[in-house]
């Protein structure tokens, strides 16, 4: 049996670097928020690069960039591998942007070697899988699988009141193909784990059986404005307290459901927001993830029946709605076993673990055999300027992929 | 005895009603910024009115407007009246700017029937009596009573980062004169009562014997961002969740000195305000008030200790800036007791009362004899687009402050 093929760490990790200085952030992290100058710039980059690996770039409608390696047999459905390259507003250089660099390392390794496979291997990067700029998230990996549609998405409004439509045309990133019944080998993503499990077992390789469930609520708070001054505790109807006990809440309730349950107020503002005026009005935003369905459904009644119970207390106006359900996505256990041989293959030690985030393989695994690999990060911290991974924890990973990808191609 | 001079009420409220239109909300309510472009039409108006009127205007070094009507004894110190034009970004048609257009409405009745007084009246506007684009609030007031230093002053930045030093050059009301040890009869602001007493009690009138102390913080709230999905619940250091449970605090320690503590959060802002980010950062305002001096100390400290608390338990750095504190108020005695006669005369009942608000008074009661008059305003709601006064009601105030003005400026 012949030594595992190993990828280039370190042309992966500079690849990593380069990209990190396209919106690099003073405090060593990335802001590279979805169809933004940067974004156009790592895209470009991407692009440049896989046509230098002498593949084939397509672009979809919704912005989905396809970097294809052929196969000997070019009527076989390819083995899509890949992630996503933007970031948070306070975003790390690995998150989704590893899982693409390995994706193009792998074609580059191929190609060092002259290795040939029958299936063709594509490198994908998906559009806006972060939603932080665009809600929902994941919107091009969304779109692929068909769970959104295709004109709805194109017509979504970001904070700053411009459609992802527009921004793909500006930066000129709005395909033709829809990519819509597209036969598929398999999707594999290679990602940080942004979590701690890894670290703390002292492990390099996660095989992710399945993703947690999430749901995303957006909650309206409506009170009466007043001066601060002057109307007594009792005759308030304040909108941010209100907001405040809710938040509170969600906590509470993840706790209440532990050790696997998570629940998370990421975005609040209220109005007026001035130092005098009693808030009339707040809105936030409500993330609670289960592995378990029956658990998550739990966890969403607590959530509600809480917000509804505080609301009437105080005698507010709330208006709660629930903008997104994913349930638990269990990911195909023959691509689950296809990586634990790639792992064993590769010599690395593994075990099976769940996704505490949404993934753009969450969707994928809707239309094609699905599954994901996890890389240790630093102290579990991602969403975070500081999010950090070794080279060779990275590279590990890389190798990992490019085993199974071979196994899945068919290196001939 | 002869009978009460009456403002006119009609004219009075139809000024107030051309006020309002700069600025108007779709709401009926008036956001009137300071220093803005429709702060500046205001300003013009009132010093187009006023230059109508026959009276000299002067702008001090802080934008502060005052119009002067001479007396038969020009080298007497003027009987101040007046209050402010600028509003909250959602405020009504009424706090501040009936102070000021009911000065103007007494200049106006003592020239329909030519009356003339012994001391001049000055009908004053002060500067950024609201705080919301530029803090500290009074900054006008607060200047002409040598609380704060004139070039500090110039230098406060708004939220939109450029000075009220610069933005009264823009608008032309950079003013030569800094008004330093000017002698004065008295100041006498007349303004709605934006609170519910005298509504509740059905009297017209409330003279305010004294006002209430006020400490303002600045709450700067350091956790730790992660990720939404990934970071276990007990290992996350969410900002965001700690300040919340800050607010809520200070609402039960205001309704824990009651009934006459008032506590608020006004102003709430999280850092990076992504949907899957948990929160890295918060910042948030207090304002504690009570009448009584050493009740508001107690409240100072239990929030202090609150917070400090809830900051040591979660594990995240806070720092608690205290950004202001004004000592409770007693207004002059004379100035109180000639209210209570004005009241007599002009043939309203009236109560005496506590202001619940900061204003211009409370700054002025430090160099001249100084006190209020309130007026009711429905349902106590202030610092709100609904807020409202009745004409006979705001003509009320103004008669009486009319009566107090001719026997304090001495009717010739």
């Amino acid at each position: 049996m012949r030594e595992p093929l190993r990828a280039n760490g370190e042309r992966l990790w500079s690849s990593l670097m380069e990209m990190a200085a396209i919106g690099a952030t003073a405090k060593g992290g990335v802001c590279r928020l979805a169809l933004t100058d940067f974004d156009r710039q790592a895209r470009d980059l991407f692009v440049r690069w896989g046509r230098e690996c002498g593949c084939e770039v397509d672009v979809d409608a919704i912005g989905n960039i396809f970097v294809r390696r052929p196969g000997r047999d070019r009527g076989q459905p390819s083995v899509l591998i890949g992630s996503h390259l933007d970031t948070q507003p306070t975003g790390g250089k690995f998150d989704g942007v590893y899982g693409v660099m390995a994706a193009l390392e792998i074609v580059r390794t191929l190609n060092d070697h002259g290795i040939e496979t029958l299936a063709p291997i594509e490198a994908v990067s998906w559009t806006n899988e972060e939603g932080s700029r665009f809600a929902p998230p994941m919107t091009g990996s969304g779109v692929f699988a068909g769970e959104f549609e295709l004109e709805e998405m194109l017509a979504v409004t970001g904070q700053d009141s411009v459609t992802i439509g527009e921004e793909l045309a500006r930066i000129g990133y709005s395909g033709e193909s829809t990519n819509s019944n597209r036969a598929l080998n398999c999707f594999l993503e290679l990602h940080i784990e942004q979590g701690p499990v890894l670290e703390n077992e002292g492990l390099q390789i996660g095989i992710v059986t399945h993703a947690q469930g999430q749901v995303g609520f957006e909650v309206f708070v409506k009170g009466v404005e007043g001066h601060s001054g002057t109307l007594p505790m009792p005759m308030r109807h304040d909108a941010l307290v209100a907001a405040a006990q809710m938040v509170t809440c969600v906590e509470e309730i993840a706790k209440s459901h532990a050790p696997r349950a998570v629940g998370t107020v990421g975005v609040l503002n209220t109005l007026p927001n001035s130092r005098t005026t009693i808030p009339g009005y707040a809105e936030f935003t409500i993330d609670l993830r289960h592995p378990d369905d029956a658990t998550l459904t739990a966890m969403e009644a607590d959530v509600h029946s809480a917000l509804v119970d505080i609301a009437e207390k105080r005698g507010i106006d709330i208006e709660v709605r629930r903008h997104w359900r994913r349930e638990p996505q269990l990911f195909d256990t023959d691509c689950v076993e296809l990586l634990r041989q790639a792992a064993a293959l590769a010599k690395y030690e593994a075990r099976e673990m769940i996704s505490g985030a949404g993934h753009d393989a969450c969707y994928l695994n809707k239309v094609t055999p699905t599954a994901m690999i996890f890389v240790p990060c630093k102290n579990g911290i991602s969403h975070n300027e500081s999010e950090y991974a070794t080279p060779e924890n990275l590279a590990a990973g890389c190798d990992v992929l490019l085993t199974a990808v071979l196994l899945r191609a068919g290196r001939v």
